[in-house]
């Protein structure tokens, strides 16, 4: 077979289409930003990517349906700016060689759908609670750096030090030196302890700065006041009465 | 040399057959169950698999001669119903790469053969010791649920947790998404602690049922009594007088 | 490049020549079995083989020049029996994929030069000094059992448990499915410990039956006896004078 | 995508170029030496590699602009001597196919150059801090011996013991067998523990007298005391008083 089969049903024609990436990483945070947007959205799903470099694996639902894991693709037509492409999906490549093929092919498939800027969503690991995350970023051209500044995004020097491991950084590279495609990553901060929607939060805000969408955002914020009160819960537990929140360590 | 090699001395004419998968597993469930299909109903063998994605080993019969790893093709001819392919082996693919490119392969040559219903069989791993196992199921397509409920599979929610992982998921995932062919996954409860022909006689009971095969089902049970026999000496050894069976844990 | 380059600079015209491939393994018993055959007939060297299944590596001679690590073969010509092809080597194939390939490549090699018959040398762990190694063997007919056997080889039941792993089986293995070549695997006994020439030397002797070759065996009885010596001198060191010498344990 | 791509958006006209290779290693003493020369000679890029064979990474400066990992080759020409070619990059290829599949296209690329010389430079571990490194060469043909010994390098018999692994070796022996390039390998003691100027100061050196080159080596010599400082900061720490220096141990 084919080590990445890309199964396009749909050829949505699109105007200036930006690409969001978003899979799962560091607290899922880039995983539940875009799968978010893809919900508030009503997006489309035009293409599902299986291959060799995703786990050997099905996934059952509550009717006992088998579903192989994959990546998809969906898309949003948006009246005066421009289209949305959203990749979303179960697993990272697992190897080296799976992170950079199915980047280059994604990226493939963007060039087609002339996609010239790429957002790539992730995680960034502080190692403890972060009362309001910030969002940090990194770009392929440093003249993108003004307006996700303007938009909230911080660029502080030295972070993250070693730079993005993974398909939000593979996705920007190749972009930048095989596609000519610009691109940013947005790197929402969590503790990186569990799947947490309060980083993906800021970086939904970020995105809705940045391209004009309309989007609701209460039901993350709902998610976020819940993990919010089971965190502390779990604090007030682990350390008595002390209230002191910003080194939280390991926990789970 | 290729990748997969598939030495398919035998061309079959086959009535709309169904293929059955049985390779090892947890509890060895699903390889038990589909070579007993092999011996009780003397399927005829017609096709051997090689592959760079079995371990590089032969092993040594009694007289002293080598074969190489492999899975193997059956087939049997039924009259009035289905004819029957099965496929076991020595080992599943052991890598990711291999899981898929083998499933791939066998699925195409199903294909060929007019295979429009594929059963993978496989074991689930309850933890403990279970008195009367059940047959846990997963489908390709909701359509197919009442029959199986109907004979006697179960569809917990939730359940398995993780979905399936290995030959017994992607055989039905690609299947499905790569073949159109319907499928099937029976998953019969084990221990998970030793080779266990107690969860493979009620999956073999299930496929009785449901594909009308004539199958003397007293050597499974034999071999069933046996293990019991062996676990609950195992268990008075361990647990002294107590006789509450119902939570080993790992013994062996 | 290729992943795997033979480099065949002698084109030796060869009367129904055997193949005995001797590369590192359990107590290098092959390999140096195979290499004490090279030396002792004084063969010629006609191939080396690089691939990218050997470690990335080289060695450094004493006279400060680098070798890139390889498999080589030797052949000679035997007036009035088979001519001869040894194959010797740093390592085998570091993967699994990398002992399918090569073993494959060397088999068609063997071919295009009319090999029909191949003997691989390996070692069979006891896990104990062993006074006398005997020599199993496997083989990939029956039919040759009788001839091996006459020559001092042992077939005992269930011997080796697990089969035969690595080059040793898989040149047998593939041989004989893809190749229709008839071959057989001596494997001499050893403790697995250490180099062990005790055991290659009874395996150089069963070649030296089966074959009718001209060879002295004294330089491999004197590294034997010097081996055994040391042995001795470490179990009255590990035992005190304890002399009970049939099962050492690791030591080494 | 390609495994490796090599973008190379220069094509300079060299006469009788060597290749310096110097990518990450023990001590990072071939890097450290290979980007010195690159900085002291202003040499002139031409040439990225990027690869499935290097880790799915980007860094990012300080400006918050993402480079995706990669190899880097310079090049400089100088009158009446050998034009010179330096290869440098973040990390080597990380899987041994990759060592060799990276070491083969960049023989290749300097064939086309016309490179017939190709100096590999790296570290040698000997497990202390050493007062004055020595370089240890080992070469491609023994004709090459005097010139470098001329030039200060040491060629200790069996040393190193376990000959030359990774990129260092490859491309010498890949040189060596297929290319039919001379080469040779300098490799500067380190204790091997961090990042160590002062072995890399004695291979340029060495490199400086082979190749007449003209580079200020205060620079590193600087960088050589300042880690002096620092490790006999750290024995005093570590030792009390104790000024015996020569068997630190793993202290980093």
């Amino acid at each position: 077979m084919e080590k990445i089969i890309i199964n396009q049903y749909k050829r949505p024609r699109l105007a200036s289409p930006v690409l969001i990436g978003g899979l799962p990483g560091i607290g899922n945070v880039g995983k539940i930003a875009a799968e978010y947007l893809v919900e508030k959205l009503k997006m489309e799903k035009f293409a599902d990517i299986y291959s060799q470099y995703l786990p050997p694996q099905v996934f059952i639902d509550d009717t006992g349906v088998v579903k192989l894991v994959r990546n998809t693709l969906y898309y949003k037509k948006l009246k005066g700016r421009s289209d949305l492409l959203v990749l979303v999906g179960d697993f990272q490549g697992t190897t080296q060689e799976g992170q950079y093929e199915m980047s280059y092919q994604i990226l493939e498939l963007a060039r087609k759908l002339e996609v010239s800027m790429v957002y790539t969503l992730g995680g960034y690991s502080t190692g403890k609670i972060v009362e309001i995350p910030r969002v940090l970023g990194a770009v392929t051209d440093e003249s993108l750096v003004k307006a996700l500044t303007d938009s909230g995004v911080v660029f502080p020097k030295g972070e993250p030090g070693g730079g993005i491991v993974g398909s939000a950084g593979v996705m920007l590279g190749l972009g930048k030196e095989l596609f000519s495609m610009q691109g940013a990553c947005l790197m929402g901060e969590t503790s990186g302890y569990f799947a947490d929607p309060k980083g993906a939060k800021e970086v939904v805000k970020i995105l809705v700065n940045l391209l004009s969408l309309e989007v609701d955002l209460s039901d993350l914020e709902e998610r976020s006041k819940q993990i919010e009160q089971i965190t502390e819960k779990m604090q007030e537990d682990v350390q008595g009465k002390v209230t002191q929140k910003d080194d939280l360590g390991y926990f789970g």
